[in-house]
């Protein structure tokens, strides 16, 4: 295994969660549990990510308190304006924030992430969500989550829009000519003038192009309405895998999409979630699986998953295999592709509730991995060079603990393998995953010369 | 002038804007024409203020490119987004970001500046406006601006709201029980289930209650509408006042206002602006002012100031008064008192159009003095011990060298009078204000416990 068989460079992504993915993580004697707001926490993170050379920190998010505060660490910090603070404690790592396009004004969001992007000298990504469920709604005057089908429309055209709005200024629109007056050639700044089905905006933006001109967009859906938008928009995809087999046939499947999407195949980096438990020996690091698990209350937790499964609770028994009679994928609404995935696990491996709540508490349907730092560093070697995964989004179940011990044992591995960067060689968060600045689409996207609005400030 | 008649506390705030207030800043030979979107020439202007102990920066905004960008530095980063980054920067000094509530979220909007409060240990402040303008309503899907009352109206909902989910979470919410396993009290985070007529918002938010609570709450129209709102909400005002006697009447008017909402007057403190152009001699200060407005484009700033007046440019002549036949307020839509302000200050001076020009490239309506430091400091005193204001807005033509003069030759005048902290007391921005943290009132606003969604992350 020490001679790699691809020199295609692998990714990874850093996906941060205050004191760790593993829900009973902050019950732990070393975990803080009012990390969660603590930028202090973050910038620790931040720096031992970046001491690995990782790719990128991710945040999720939801415009929505998620779950009973009461069992665990359930608010947190909005993440632009987590990473923005980040981006002033680091140099080179990407930061890649969550935001959601059914609760956003695609002019608001524009700004944040080009903004986001300048002080960041273009390390900026943007996670592109829709936002499943009812609680999100009732945040935002409505009663309920719109179809999914309808969400994913809504946030193709978001897309379009920001791009829009992102292209109006010119690269070279500031000439800066202090002699005649001259700041920027006015017809270097446009509006886009956009007219769709869910948005007006005239724009141009206010913030002259930024540094990668766009953030990284990056999807995390996989469901078939995900995958085609993924196909169409996404320059990287976080996914949530069990198995190698099934690994490979979203890869090949999504890669396929994207060349019928009349893109380059390598202009998606499909990333596959992993939560690694590393100890000095397998068996040391199934006994720090086997106490996190132990950590779980499985009341609350059995509530947890018969809420994803849209049953009762009292239809679930902790020592019995899942029911029989529950919903399928379609009747399901949002979070689509993770539901089955839970339900094929349950059924493939036969666990039981109390076995199953373990399997989800460490990763929400994310692959947990609890192994010796080799054999981490091997089973990434092996999805990776499969054509499983471009690079992996590297949830650790505990932090920063878990963290630091992937940077410090398995990146090693990974860097002596000729697998991962030993430096970073970019600068830019597109730089780092090897991909394209977006070019200067000013013309293309005028549909009329921009009549710009005199001063009134 | 060195015996201070008056302890009360003076207050600074530093009002930044890219190279300066002046409009044709840009344009002399030590200003930096790319600083708009430069995050270190921010860095360097806040340590320059916090270096001077001043209160707090502050940025205005509007969500839509203003003017032509042609002429002057137009572009520029979402303060929420820029302020966040100086956060980490400073570790004193109060962040002020101006935010719209006719074209934000409440919900959104609310978690930027709870999570802002949160990475800057309590200094966010929030400058509420409605901003006025077709250009803007037109990147949020909407023809033409809602009409003055309405986003007033909507407005206080807004902050109603906002104030209701900061308060969702109680002070001591988060008891961190590992050995039982409750992170929360439940029952001290609940929903607001806000119920009105221009939102419907559930809640709780997702962010845990911030150091200050609430970032402070800044308010910038002196319109009737927006005096009223000042003093219902306001506990910072930014006021354009010309004369010692308007500013007078504006802070009489506007303490009495408060006193009859109920709150006390010194609950709210008023900061009239003022454009200081400080030179080692007064010679050398008219100097400087006359050099800058040398460099003024004429023709351009005249369309500035037709487009404000709502006529037509070829109306105005550069060599002669305003016309007498211009709106009066009550037609004008938005910046209601800053359009009052500039027409008597152009009839009470009988200015030219040239000449008001030069008077509004300075400040935009906002008092511009140039003098030495000792002249500029003795008006400061003046104005404040006549009971014209609480502190000032400081807006230096020139950035950053009129930051530093200030800093460096104004701000020791007034400490040395003992109007003046010498050094930071207070850690968050009201502190600096002398302005109380706003209550635990999570029992207040709720109407029924909240029943809190279960987890699905």
């Amino acid at each position: 295994m020490t001679r790699p068989s691809d020199r295609r460079p692998l990714h990874l992504n850093a996906f941060l969660m205050s004191v760790g993915h593993h829900e009973a993580a902050w019950r732990l004697p070393e975990s803080d549990p009012y990390a969660a707001t603590d930028v202090e926490h973050y910038r620790r993170l931040a720096a031992i990510a970046e001491r690995g050379k990782l790719d990128s920190l991710f945040l999720a998010d939801s415009p929505v308190q998620f779950g009973n505060p009461g069992r665990r660490p359930a608010g947190r910090l909005e993440p632009i304006v987590l990473l923005t603070a980040l981006a002033a404690a680091t140099r080179h790592i990407g930061l890649i924030a969550t935001a959601s396009t059914s609760y956003y004004e695609p002019y608001n969001l524009a700004r944040l992430f080009a903004s986001l992007d300048h002080v960041s000298g273009g390390r900026a990504g943007w996670n592109i969500v829709t936002t499943a469920g009812a609680d999100a709604a009732r945040n935002f005057g409505l009663d309920d989550t719109p179809p999914h089908r309808e969400r994913y429309e809504r946030a193709g055209e978001f897309v379009e829009v920001a791009t829009k709005l992102w292209d109006s200024w010119a690269d070279d629109a500031i000439v800066a000519d202090k002699e005649r007056g001259v700041h920027a050639e006015a017809d270097r700044v446009r509006a886009p003038r956009h007219r769709g089905t869910y948005f007006r905006v005239d724009g141009p933006l206010n913030v002259p192009r930024s540094p990668q001109a766009y953030p990284l967009l990056v999807q995390a859906g996989s469901s078939e309405d995900g995958k085609d938008f993924a196909a169409r928009y996404a320059e990287a995809v976080f996914t949530a895998q069990q198995t190698l087999e099934e690994a490979k046939a979203f890869y090949t499947d999504l890669k396929r999409r994207v060349t019928a999407a009349g893109r380059d195949a390598d202009a998606v980096k499909i990333l596959p979630g992993i939560v690694p438990v590393i100890g000095d020996t397998e068996a040391h690091a199934l006994e720090l699986e086997a106490e996190l698990d132990r950590l779980i209350l499985p009341e609350y937790a059995k509530r947890q998953l018969a809420e994803r499964l849209r049953i009762d609770p009292d239809e679930l028994d902790l020592d019995a295999e899942l029911p029989d009679d529950i919903p399928t994928e379609d009747e399901i609404e949002g979070a689509k592709s993770r539901y089955t995935l839970i339900v094929d696990l349950a059924r493939r491996e036969h666990l039981t509730v109390r076995q199953l709540i373990g399997r989800l508490g460490g990763g929400r349907g994310h692959r947990t991995f609890a192994g010796t730092a080799t054999q981490v560093a091997d089973t990434l070697q092996q999805w990776f060079t499969a054509g499983a995964a471009d690079g992996f989004n590297v949830m650790p179940a505990v932090l920063p603990s878990g963290l630091e011990a992937f940077v410090d044992k398995v990146v090693p591995i990974l860097q002596e393998r000729g697998l991962f960067r030993t430096e970073y060689t970019g600068r830019t968060l597109r730089e780092h995953y090897g991909l394209p600045r977006p070019a200067d689409r000013l013309a293309e996207h005028v549909r009329e010369p921009g009549e710009l609005a005199s001063a009134q400030v």
